[in-house]
């Protein structure tokens, strides 16, 4: 592999709540993930967010939500299949309209928190959000967790699709997250970050919690910005990737 | 005049709250103004409004609203012009996905209550809406009043305009609306109302309360038919325009 | 058993969405739990329905949901009990700020959809929401089924607790309800209605689907009347009631 | 005058949106207005700004503000007086729900942002929203500038009226603050802003704009301390106002 994407959630600030290091992320990442009003963001906090991303050259994607913003998206829902097909459509075409204002194209879905979670693990709600990307536009790239529900989703409806690696996070045999509460689920060594990140774009393996070599699929990299210290480390991921060959680029040029 | 075209606002249900005669509504207009989730209307409700104007032919509009669901849009709020455009961009998009995946254009953008009154007589919103209606798409109509600073803003932009004339409402010799609070504003009698839309689709002229003969141009016939008294009106509107030989098309065939 | 409280959940209109039979509703039912505000209602409607209730000498309990309007509080959540507790402490203040201005005591508590079933089955919800009440005013009285974790919750905190028993649904021999998606699940021969709520007033026990005879206590009969059929039913439950001897009386008069 | 309250606005945080300094602040005022949930706040919020203020022995009052959130209640409104009188009415029971789980009493009102600047110049919204208080509790102070509506209104219902004088914005000879986007309207030299906070605590005067010197009643100091900057103006006036003699205490001991 000689290109891989770096992609991040932006756009999550909320009327006169200001949270993130967007501009400051945008340096680095080659991909963004545009929350679209739901979970977090606003017009005009999405119009501004569209331009950076514009300026910076990265690719834009939609990141919708649950409607609950109180908290921030990241509670489970248990919703109909149809209810997440027409919420995922409507933010879609939100986003898309501020792209489509800025002459840029929406590149890629990513469902964000408690929705991205319980689909990951749910063939009827992956179905649902792949079906409302392919009905609105058969050219946007799912973009989840290679060992998922959205990669048999997205090739049923023959939806392009990319892999994204956490490189923060530990995983299981079976390609899953080990969950936040447990002991060594996060990753908090930048160094060590960075190896794991340089494995999977070299060799496209990831030594699981338990030693086990993983082999997995990965076209973007899922880094976190939202304090001066993830920043650093995204930094640093990107400096070692071009310091070994590898070219950072968006998501869409690499399928 | 040989032909004109008769609008609604519809798709005002919002999850367990339904409102309105929509489907019956649907025999007998030709272009609907559908609410984007903001002052009413949820992403379940545009895709069933969506699906069922495309299946009776009827030309489908935006019509976003403030963001005020408690007010149903129609409070007065003082926003900047800036806020005013990216909540239109926001709602016209989300409104575009649904008639995007059922394959039909987005033949219209009205704004509701008070963001349609307030920009009737402020350029500056009217300005701000019809740059939010061109950056997404050049060809999307601007459905308002003749005498409004919608059409001022929509020739600067170089849009197309189709003016609306109300069924039901009383006019003042400057082509304003009666307010609702004054005597007379209202016209309950349907005959009449059935009168004054002929003139105007025959003549181009309304009798004004103090008497004067007003002309103004109109493409669209605003109905409403949120009961089944207003339905029937609708109902005896169309058939009376039919009969002296007007035909009812879509304002997107009439521009 | 010589007096019963008949209950049901009003106040679930929402700004221009109007919604049941309140007012005639309230002709027959001698305590209603009033939404308030995040799955339904709003202020105006809160202090239209409290002085409603007050003028035909109706118990008044809070009804508190889910932050979820889109839904109307009938989609679970995940919330952490600490989120409950507090989300039912907001919701519970907000309605006692309109019976005290009122005038009138604030008699129960009844947590409304999603958040009602899944506490019904999970102690530490129950135990959150009976927390909240206690909290607030240690005479509230939680109303909800006899076989559920609110009783235990109720118990431990020394809360006044009314069983409520519901006219229209199908009991499984441990109490619950049966699933509504199950054939039988709803009655909906208001005769038969009628004799299972006089039968529960009388003797205290409930015939179950497959004929097991339950003893359950029951302070109160839950009725709907959003509809004109249902609101029959309501009247036959009560003149029924009545016409054996067994008084109505809100549930505060009975404990 | 030997005592003087001062008074901020506190937790304005909403869900994962962490804002203000709320714990540094509460170490130097006696008064803090709380946003209960419309415009900012959450009910979780709402618990731990009671639970912290009620340590550090501040008087607690209710900040109520518009349904904006998105606009952080900073946007006019055109609310009719009824819907005003509910919308403060819900609110000030929500956060009293709070103080009420905490044993501490509700000391008194003052409306948020937007709500409260045209209630200051409107009889109409003023009278509504102090009616509101009346009805929920006669005890509840109403805090609000000497030259506003709010002191007739409070007046009219018998009510506990507190004037505020603003710290860091300069007034005009009628006794309003000069509008923001003026030169000159905030004060943000610390060593002005403390001077005339001690000539307004021992004089009970102010020099306007034009060098008027004008008296006016003032029970409390309006501070603000939304970031590290302004928390050390608060530190500067309290230490200022306790070196000459003048002692710190909630408004309610003052009255």
């Amino acid at each position: 592999m000689r290109s891989i994407d770096l992609n991040s959630d932006l756009g999550e600030s909320f009327g006169a709540y200001t949270v993130g290091t967007d501009r400051k992320l945008m340096q680095y990442i080659t991909s963004a993930s545009v929350a679209c009003g739901w979970h977090a963001g606003d017009p005009v906090v999405m119009k501004e967010t569209v331009a950076a991303a514009k300026a910076h050259g990265i690719g834009i994607g939609a990141h919708p939500g649950y409607p609950d913003l109180m908290g921030f998206g990241r509670r489970e829902m248990k919703l109909l299949p149809d209810e997440v097909y027409a919420y995922v459509l409507y933010q879609l075409g939100s986003l898309h309209a501020f792209t489509q204002a800025a002459g840029v194209h929406l590149q890629h879905l990513k469902p964000h928190g408690a929705l991205y979670n319980q689909a990951c693990k749910d063939d009827q709600l992956a179905g649902a959000i792949c079906r409302a990307a392919r009905d609105f536009d058969r050219d946007l790239i799912i973009l989840a967790p290679y060992a998922s529900a959205f990669r048999g989703a997205a090739e049923e409806l023959d939806l392009p699709f990319a892999a994204e690696f956490f490189a923060d996070r530990a995983y299981r045999p079976d390609g899953s997250l080990v969950p936040r509460k447990e002991a060594g689920a996060v990753i908090r060594d930048p160094a060590l970050a960075c190896r794991r990140v340089l494995q999977m774009a070299q060799e496209g393996t990831v030594e699981c919690m338990d030693g086990t070599i993983l082999s997995m699929r990965c076209a973007s990299i899922c880094v976190h910005g939202d304090n001066e210290a993830a920043l650093e480390t995204v930094r640093m991921i990107r400096s070692t990737l071009e310091a070994n060959g590898i070219s950072l680029r968006p998501m869409k040029e690499l399928l």
